[in-house]
């Protein structure tokens, strides 16, 4: 991978893009590569096996949750920048639970895994970052956080979107923005609480309503009723996931409220099928595919030697006919 | 768990469903597993690792395709029915590729699990059957039928939701049903197909409009717009897998279609979200966290010692108004 990658005079990252066939990939860039591929004889699958012999050729994935469908993107990103590098990946699921997570990091290393990537349900678990720093391979979190943890990350600019979906909420007239949101335990949600209240600390006379609590249908569900029970109800609710707009949804119907009349809607993260929900759902959105083969990227170059490193991915917001003008009060 | 079950004079999958907290367990069988657990001193945990001793603790789950949301609702029920015998699961993604089905297996071989759980994306592969055999551990198949597999299994009773729902169509007037379906190399695609045929042999005057093609929302448009290009055109759609349903409802806006005035919809598979889709989108539904608790239960049973055997789960046909009586011709 360096001989390709300094033959053709690119980075490391750019020749790993080529092989999986990254969209992103100028003709000029492949053309390059390819040439120095074949003037290596380089084969990416003996390749990889002679580079590391030796090595179990793979990589674990501790999932916060499977269950989230998130996951399931970020972890066929992962899985098919892998491959092309003849690296297996065993994921193990942690239930979104602390202990849970540093049992199955032992595991990892009991298993000899060359590398990993770890997404954890909670940040602050003070003995997580004691457990990180023993494990003899490099890790690269997902959209985490944790505090001391010096290896690499792939991060979401949650600010960007939401800024975007604040904006045009305040532009259509809002004047009480509700984001019903996950766990202050993770990077996003804190994010995303720290963007709402910076967008309106300086826009005159709407109040954000925050409420922090799990990625859950059922805390969307009770947040949503308990925020739709005060006199003065938020006109708009930003979903702080996918698992949370379920419980958002359903809290909406039972309370006979429409999208848009009634309250505007946004959701993080975006799903196939909310396209097709009446009206579709406005979404701040971001590249779950790209994020595992960044992962991957990131701890596949740590593997090869190179220094840790921090990689920011955009979201961006989409409008749709879930947000409109609120009523007049 | 034998010793537990003996004691008790129950089955050990009845001792498996105590500890595990199945909802499925009456309040008698539960005094009677707990009084045998606590008069043996029996903790799960040591139990398992006693009785375990030289083992790996570590059941390998190879899946067809991890994005499918299936897939996560399955696994989640598996491993929480593994946990509570303190087995660890890995999986491992097989990309609905016949020959990494083969090489997943190898690895899982090689990491020595006490036991697989495996869903292919092709029964037919002749090569499959061979290395099924060789693997030294139990595997338990989740709704495939490979020819000379001896092993467990946890089978879906497709026939029984499809045939209810044929039913209901067919009373409602319909004259022409499709069945947008998956592979005919997996055996849920094989069983609706046959059940679609059957419940319409002696339908007088009921056409079937079957189409086999893959699990995917490509598929499922590209099917869906050349049935709705027939001069005859089916009055009712059933989507064969919550890929392709997304597929069908995209061809169905982009040709203007309404559910259920010009076209009346059924799926096969739940997602939570569905019922949020205006109309509500009928569902073949089954318990996707049962069958992998149920999955897991046979193959740590079989590690006991237990023969293999196959469970058949229901389904059943959940009826919205995305079924409607056609328009007149």
């Amino acid at each position: 991978m360096k001989e390709v990658a300094e033959r053709a005079g690119v980075a490391i990252s750019s020749v790993s893009r080529v092989i999986s066939g990254h969209p992103d990939v100028s003709e000029a860039m492949r053309a390059r590569v390819m040439k120095a591929i074949e003037e290596l004889e380089f084969r990416p699958d003996a390749r990889a096996q002679s580079l590391r012999t030796g090595s179990t050729h793979t990589i674990g994935f501790i999932a916060a949750d499977i269950s989230n469908p998130l996951f399931a993107e970020i972890a066929t990103g992962a899985e098919i920048e892998l491959r092309a590098w003849n690296y297996s990946m065993l994921v193990a699921n942690a239930f979104n639970d602390a202990e849970l997570v540093r049992e199955q990091l032992l595991l990892m290393e009991h298993r000899s895994v060359d590398g990993l990537l770890l997404s954890v349900s909670d940040e602050t678990d003070p003995e997580l970052q004691a457990v990180l720093q023993r494990m003899p391979f490099p890790i690269t979190l997902i959209d985490r956080d944790v505090r001391g943890f010096t290896g690499s990350a792939v991060l979401s600019d949650h600010a960007a979107g939401l800024e975007e979906a604040v904006a045009c909420l305040v532009s259509l007239g809002h004047r009480r923005i509700a984001l019903v949101n996950g766990s202050e335990k993770v990077r996003p949600s804190r994010e995303r609480a720290a963007t709402l209240r910076r967008a309106l600390e300086h826009a005159d006379g709407v109040v954000p309503e925050l409420r922090m609590g799990e990625f859950s249908a059922e805390y969307g569900y009770a947040a949503t009723r308990e925020l739709m029970a005060k006199s003065a109800r938020p006109t708009a609710v930003i979903a702080g996931s996918n698992q949370i707009l379920m419980g958002v949804l359903q809290a909406l119907r039972d309370l006979a409220l429409t999208v848009p009349d009634d309250v505007s809607l946004v959701s993080c993260d975006d799903l196939p099928v909310l396209s097709f929900l009446d009206p579709p759902v406005s979404t701040i959105a971001r590249d779950p595919l790209a994020m595992g083969t960044q992962a991957a990227q990131l701890v596949l170059e740590e593997i090869d030697g190179a220094a840790p490193k921090s990689v920011v991915l955009a979201t961006e917001f989409r409008r749709t006919a879930s947000c409109g003008a609120p009523a007049a009060p």
